[in-house]
């Protein structure tokens, strides 16, 4: 999908601006306003417990499941600055408020970037004004430009329903990691639909995808996501509907997010098969995501499937050691637990990688999206904040 | 210590030979024997569920407190072999009975290499002959150079008491992780001690030494470390002084297993202090120690506390976020949970880095060691099998 096709659902507008926050000179603010007729709310965040300004506000200003205005910003995360930064916040949400005409107790605030430095709010007030000014029907692009980070490509997506939609806007390249990455999205939708039942297609979508790709392991302090809706379509979808718009919304986010990771040289598909449990699948699946050895083969394109056992082994996943088999691209490269096919035969030459990992054990199954550890990852993360 | 000053404690020969296991025609193959009076032994294993045939086999041999004698490979694990490895580790523990005239049951087989690759046994048996033949009590040298794989130098430690000694060797370069390592240990001592004393003294040492070094998170199948006693200086040690020495012995090895982590520029030292319980300043450094953020910034000399604070913050030990501190050698960059000294005044251009997060909970502490996250970490494992 390209980003030109995605547009705001009825009810919205949005826009990105350049405040000055980035020293590159690149769009750094975006605002997102819900005119309704409903400004119903949904969010999920960061289970980090070191959490950061924006994150303790706005899960106090999404608790009533109303929500009037996001308003994000890069180039600075807003984490790890005491009281003083909490303020910066609160002033933040008073600004939008004032501007918009709406109260500062329904405006949700997210701030990525680098960690324990203070917002220069001599810049950022003003790029408010200069945001709201700008507010269009026509400002998913600009927004979604907006909160890039270290992101190379905007990432936004869109399902088109029955009479409503469903559109989204993610940013997120490292520190990807169950519950959640460092990831800002907001998806609105021109649904009618209560905040209770946003809240349960929030947390199906978000539990399958988001929390399910993991680039390093690392989880950030800051990660949000919300979902909105202005009832403006005038439809009142099913859960059931709502919930696979929703999901494939932020399914088509996850996949753009990996696919995007910094450094990455290989999106890898990480699919654990007849586990006894999911719970098991999902266990297998996350700590091969996050072995770095197995990393670092993909990268060098070497199908060292022992590292993928080494990492199985170290799960309290119900296996017989005896009875693994190990997949990649294709190639039965482990079957019981030993040599299977001649590894050789593996080409992980393309960027894609799909490794199925058979535990033998049951009937559960589930996928794990990650990618390989390269030089280039060692050197983002490695300048990021200098 | 310099490598020339380690020597085996009398009751033991070693050897290190080249049996032709290794593609670079470096020496790969050791032998250790006991020659009494005493031959008992203790030891701690992998925690992998999926472990290496040698593993299987030498966790039986030290269940009855006896080795006679320890043979070790480097150039191949051994392991997800199947039972066709299982046999390779059997005949290779029969043909070191033979040749020193023991029983095959007391006799403890070591391998390290590619995992999922059979041993060339015709080029292994006559390594053993070899070895054999060359058996001296001059050996711990070359039996320490034969277990090498991707290590720079060889790893042999030596502590000295009144008529006893304690000696060690060790091979292990990455997949350095707790319970346990990517690591070959022998640990030999003409101290006269019981299996059970033995016992303690290495659970105790390995405790605070292997299976607190980490250097890529990543648990190998075939961590062995071995703890042999002839009893030949006739002295008994108190429980006390055996484990004293032998958790020095321990430490120094496991700081030189540290120093010498494959592509590592940075020694980096987590001091936990001021937590509720050691469990909890256990867990909150080795999260640190595994966050591939953290350990990408401190190879770019970039004193990133945040990607610390976010580290802590996945935890479940006790801490309030508001009061947290992060010293880096030596500059408090993190104080009351914000932003403390001007990170710039942190200088990280040395090897040695120390971290002492503060979680003002308590009166615990504990420390784990790791190493940077660098391009040569990711250039040698992605080379790994090739």
């Amino acid at each position: 999908m390209t980003a030109s096709a995605v547009v705001l659902p009825r009810g919205f507008r949005a826009a990105g601006v350049t405040a000055g926050l980035k020293a590159s000179g690149r769009p750094d603010l975006a605002l997102i306003a819900n005119d309704g007729p409903d400004h119903h709310a949904a969010a999920v965040f960061t289970s980090n417990r070191v959490e950061a300004a924006p994150v303790t506000w706005s899960r106090q200003v999404v608790s009533d499941g109303r929500v009037d205005a996001v308003v994000l910003n890069s180039g600075g995360a807003n984490a790890c600055t005491g009281s003083p930064g909490f303020l910066d916040t609160h002033r933040t949400a008073e600004h939008v408020a004032e501007v918009l005409g709406i109260s500062a107790g329904d405006v949700a605030v997210c701030s990525t970037g680098l960690i324990g430095e203070r917002l220069p709010m001599g810049v950022l007030l003003p790029g408010v004004d200069a945001a709201a000014a700008a507010l269009s029907a026509d400002g998913h692009n600009d927004a979604a430009v907006a909160i890039m980070t270290t992101d190379s490509v905007s990432k936004q997506a869109t399902a088109v329903r029955d009479g409503w939609a469903v559109s989204g806007m993610a940013k997120g390249a490292g520190m990807l990691a169950p519950a959640l990455a460092t990831m800002l999205v907001v998806v609105t939708t021109d649904a009618a639909a209560a905040p209770e039942a946003l809240d349960a297609a929030l947390r199906h979508a978000s539990a399958l995808t988001f929390d399910r790709i993991d680039s390093d392991g690392c989880m950030s302090t800051n990660d949000t996501v919300l979902l909105l809706a202005s009832g403006a379509s005038g439809v009142i979808p099913s859960q059931a509907e709502l919930t696979e718009a929703v999901t494939a919304v932020c399914a088509d986010l996850a996949r753009q997010l990996i696919a995007d990771a910094e450094g990455a040289a290989h999106d890898i598909e990480i699919e654990v098969r007849s586990a006894a449990t999911e719970a098991d699948a999902l266990e297998v699946a996350r700590s091969i995501a996050r072995n770095n050895l197995f990393k670092c083969a993909v990268f060098g394109n070497d199908p060292n499937w022992g590292r993928v056992l080494a990492a199985v082994g170290t799960t309290r996943a119900a296996f017989d050691p005896a009875q693994l088999a190990v997949t990649m691209n294709g190639i039965q490269v482990c079957r019981d637990g030993g040599v299977g096919d001649d590894r050789s035969l593996v080409d992980l030459s393309g960027r894609q990688v799909h490794l199925i990992v058979d535990l033998n054990a049951g009937d559960a199954t589930a996928t794990v999206w990650t990618n390989d550890l390269t030089h280039d990852y060692v050197h983002e993360n490695s300048a990021y904040s200098t």
